[in-house]
């Protein structure tokens, strides 16, 4: 047992060297855990492996070293397919590891995303999403393509949004006609606002795209059906006649990523390029679909998404662990103001407000990270089976549908404002470009719009919640295979208690809080179901009623179902981790991360009438006291999640924690930052140059 | 009566002609109430004429048309340079006219934010705050440097901020050691810590800084003392020797201004640069000083910042206006979705959560301009009777004080969480770059943390309210000129009530809602005050005791005590605007800004035991209904708000409407947009291309 251990302490060393002396050792010697062991609570070696293979890549590659300004936008997209195919020419992870290892897509994506987010999307865009789709709902012979796209001789691009409709995606307005003469369809956009738009990779890249357009058959409509249809000659990378396609420029971020449009002209693609396993025309053009109801049909043609959702919830992820990094690290080491004739001056992280809005950030990001390579596990697992004719638990696939549409637009929001508090709490500093935050929040951003609105997309998650109110009592284990709707066990016995803790022991405690979550959860869940009832029986109709329980009532619900969900799996795995002193800043986290999130929600637990007199006090002292207990472990639990320094690329996060040494390089090495500018003379002879009146 | 009602109504006609008919005709036939006429609830013939004339001479000239694309950062800086001096160069406020009416102060500096905040910046920089600070702390002799900078001969900049200290001025290191022998200090940096840093205009341009540093003469360290110091020679921009000067590089936003660094080795000036009005030495080296407590001397001459945080709440306000607008405009043209069978889908202003999200906002961006005006014309005005000598009631300068460290922080958060709000209220089309609001975010951003992080600067509004708790039944009208306080009156009595309100209607009510705020902000006062008392009363010292109870206390109190002001004065200008129509929807709007405020601090309010059972939910109630009540009107409410397009310049938010027109002409027009990269042999024979392996 003892030689194992030393065997993995071994092994991990090997691939995290002792981190370098400097004004991060204090806090470091303060903590009473090992942050190289504190990683196996959502790494293994094999993932731990495969990101050192490839950051050492990245480390050794000139290609790979980061600019010292940004770039222009034209050299950022050329720089990003130079990075994207010396990583696709690795083949880092090949069908057969992925297989064998399905953790190992997270880690093969964390690993991009931490080195630059653009190079990551184009990755995922370019090979995957296409592939995957083709997999999907293309038959057998649609495989020359998915051979070609591994070769890396077309590039793949996936377009459904419009200009005019995103969310809305029934009321997309491209057409594919089907011409039995000629056994081609005919795809064509009505005007711009029919254009496809938003399309990532189809800017200047993409060869072929993916596209969903209206099938029409014999003068029916049928509804939206994907296609592949070509939009460059891949060997001249020029548009075909009858496509307009261009780039849609300059975004909040990612701009290494070139997103484009697309506007087709009567534009002729073969029937066979029709991906119609789940329903299509024959070649006299009638039309068949092995589903009776084909509103099952475009949900289940639409079911990729539901790994896009999975993907963003572990992107959040990321951008939020680099920064709760960054802003850990330089709070450790910025020191400001101290007792009246101190010699020194008091590290920032010693002050409660700076604790407040970091630390809880900082057990999310654990919280989080545990959750997303879970769930990113879970969803190949579920495209393995799927892929082999395998057939999981039935009710699998909804719930997973249903946790996705709140674990994206949760994590997306969580990483929005983490980041914000993280850019706020680095003060001026953080205001540089070089200090890395900008940039973080601009790339989040995405998320919270992209793949379904956050707002709207919960919609899909509480819409299924609702329709389990009713039938609560009869819900067995199988209805709810991932555990999501144990919140519902007992609920209406619950829902009668009053909270019966008041103190602030009682209120830290993880095993109390997540009572308390199962409560809050089950109680919006009834207030959700009762509005909407109550606005039917006044005489709405279900959408206008649906519309106006949304603020409070059914965004809460999803946001909350989901919290639930990560906090509950959060202390699984924390009470189930080996390693006693690492788990006892696990739980430490758990409390921390469930009385953040509760007092967010303790207006709701007033309402309800489970929280009452002073006990919000007492929650507001849990979190207060729950963030100082953890400050002293912050910068070693930083260390733990942190990514090699040239991944962070932060003069506040280095692992030196030298702050002012790395922004004294930054400055004074950039060029021209110290000559006159060229145009001095608009300065000196501002009034000779003035341009003339009109 | 009527006919200098007509008269009025032609001139703002003359400023303001019909709007572009659209898309946006249905929601602005729907607007109760004259959208030009609202505009006098802030506005007047003065401001708007200046702002009209200022806009007019940037629209018809070449220099100030906005670039296609987003410039390289050394271009960037090359126009607002050229920006600057055109403006500087036609004079639009001289000093006679802005003492004839302050508040066209406000109109100046909006006309130029609503273009552009690196312009607007580096103007109030480059002139503004050098001049105001000699004329303020410096004697006649000095009057040359004012001379110098009214004419544009040099360029001024304020440095204050090092590497290492910014909010702990106390902290900082530059030295200016006197030596009688030549009558000159010398000016040092021991270390690139203490650099003067983030300096704006000094990066490429400044000529002269206004700069703090500690004075030391016979040995002995008298405090921060601030010097003019020449830079760079005004005739090549070169530095002189001895100073190191440079700029900082990239930051988050406003790259249009050069912000600098600056370090002095042994650098002689003649002693007569010493800003010494406020305390200096004679020719001999010994101190003199008009204060008999030094540390008042050094809140004195760190006088400037309260006007910087005066403005900086103006300039949040700026960057709010715009975002709504633009958020607001999209929001009532974007379609989505609609009842089944409908020929047209719905505007999503039509939805719940959409009202939710952007009209709180709205409500807010006029509680806020109101606010601004009379902050700007207050500061401006306090400003001249100093300059003339002339007194004015002896409270007013701590209140302002106060009331600028509590709005600057509150301001900026809010316009902070609104641009957000409405960047994914704009869903992926938000995302584009030409939408706008990224770059708003990113302006915005610096306002969170200059003149004062916020969190800390709200500490000197606590503070100061922490004193005034024990003396609250001595207060008089006196002792707060501007009615901060007025919420103290009676506070123990109104303390023991529970809320009476328990009905949408009743809070819904601006009477009550203000009743509400009262006792809201007694409430924190009084828990944060027993709380410093109860941690000194267990050993704390003060300031652990302070530290300790900043986080739902203290920095929940400066927060609350802003909004309570801003509030009850939203709430008076309402009720007193003559207009009857626009009377009435100014209410509506106060009513949403005070339900929406408190339904945030609604945790605080039960704690308190102030809102009982239900009656959380019915303001919550309150808030969807005061929102849907103001849908109508709140696309007119924005036309009242927009600046002319070229200034707004978002494809979603100009005043025709037609955002897919704009999309279609910004995307198919854009250098390059359409053609095939330079590099496409990258992409095509990226296998040749592969960089070589090491």
């Amino acid at each position: 047992m003892e030689s194992s251990k030393t065997l993995v302490m071994d092994e991990l060393k090997s691939y995290f060297p002792d981190l370098p002396n400097g004004p991060l050792d204090n806090y470091r010697k303060k903590a009473t855990f090992n942050w190289r062991v504190m990683k196996l609570v959502y790494d293994n070696m094999t993932t731990i492996k495969l990101k050192h293979d490839m950051w050492k890549f990245m480390e050794n590659n000139p290609l790979f070293q980061h600019s010292d300004t940004s770039l222009p936008l034209d050299e950022e997209r050329r720089i990003a397919v130079k990075r994207m195919y010396a990583i696709f020419n690795e083949n880092f992870l090949p069908s057969e590891l992925l297989i064998e290892e399905p953790k190992l897509f997270q880690a093969w994506s964390e690993a991009l995303f931490m080195f630059n987010s653009s190079l990551a999307v184009k990755m995922s865009l370019t090979f995957r999403m296409f592939s995957n789709t083709i997999q999907g709902s293309g038959g057998p012979h649609m495989y020359d393509f998915i051979e070609a796209s591994e070769k890396g001789k077309i590039g793949g691009c996936f377009a459904l949004t419009e200009v005019s409709h995103g969310s809305n995606a029934k009321g997309m307005r491209t057409t594919a006609t089907y011409c039995p003469k000629t056994k081609q369809f005919v795809i064509h956009s009505a005007d711009f606002e029919a254009a496809k738009f938003w399309v990532g990779s189809l800017g200047q890249c993409a060869t072929h795209a993916i596209v969903y357009a209206i099938l029409i058959s014999k003068g029916k409509n049928h509804g939206l059906h994907a296609f592949v249809v070509p939009i460059r000659d891949p060997k001249t990378l020029k548009p075909f006649p009858g496509v307009t396609v261009g780039d849609i420029g300059e975004k909040i971020g990612l701009n290494g990523v070139d997103n484009g449009f697309v506007m087709f002209n009567n534009y002729h693609i073969p029937k066979e390029y029709a991906l119609d396993k789940l329903g299509g025309v024959d070649d006299n053009g009638d039309y068949k679909t092995p589903f009776r109801d084909p509103s099952k049909r475009f949900g289940a043609s639409l079911g990729i998404l539901s790994g896009g959702r999975v993907n963003i919830t572990s992107i959040s992820t990321n951008y939020l662990q680099k920064a709760i990094v960054i802003a850990i690290r330089y709070s450790a080491v910025r020191k400001q103001f101290g007792p009246q004739g101190a010699a020194e001056e008091t590290p920032v992280l010693e002050y409660q407000q700076q604790q407040v809005r970091l630390l809880p950030y900082l057990a999310t990001t654990f919280a989080f990270r545990i959750f997303c390579t879970w769930f990113g596990d879970l969803h190949i697992r579920i495209m393995i089976d799927s892929l082999l004719g395998r057939a999981g638990p039935a009710a699998r696939g909804v719930e997973l549908h249903a946790l996705s549409a709140s674990a994206k637009p949760l994590c997306a929001w969580a990483a929005r404002d983490a980041i914000q508090a993280c850019r706020e709490a680095a003060g001026g500093h953080g205001y540089l470009r070089a200090a890395g935050l900008g940039d973080l929040r601009n790339d989040n951003d995405a998320n919270c719009t992209y793949e379904g609105e956050n707002s709207l997309l919960l919609q899909q998650s509480s819409n299924w919640l609702l329709t389990m109110w009713p039938k609560r009592r009869e819900i067995k284990d199988e209805d709810t295979p991932l555990g999501s709707l144990k919140f519902l066990e007992n609920a209406d016995e619950y829902l009668k208690t009053i909270c019966p803790w008041t103190t602030v022991d009682e209120l830290i405690d993880p095993c109390n809080l997540i009572q308390m979550y199962k409560w809050l959860t089950a109680y919006v869940l009834k207030m959700t179901y009762e509005k909407v009832s109550k606005l039917k029986s006044e005489g709405k109709d279900n959408l206008q009623a649906k519309d106006e329980s949304q603020s409070y009532n059914a965004i809460s619900l999803s946001v909350i179902y989901g919290e639930n969900y990560i906090l509950n799996h959060f202390y699984k795995t924390a009470k189930a981790f080996e390693d006693a002193a690492c788990r006892e800043i696990l739980l430490q986290m758990v409390s921390l991360y469930g009385a953040f999130l509760l007092e967010k929600h303790m207006a709701t637990l007033y309402i309800g009438g489970y929280l009452r007199a002073q006990a919000g006090a007492a929650l507001r002292e849990a979190v207060l006291r729950a963030s100082a207990a953890l400050r002293p472990h912050a910068p070693a639990l930083a260390d733990t999640l942190a990514p090699p320094d040239f991944c962070l690329n932060s003069v506040l996060g280095m692992a030196d924690g030298q702050v002012y040494k790395h922004i004294q390089n930054k400055v004074m090495t950039s060029p021209g930052s110290m000559t006159r500018p060229e145009w001095w003379r608009d300065v000196v002879h501002w009034r000779a140059r003035l341009p003339s009146k009109l």
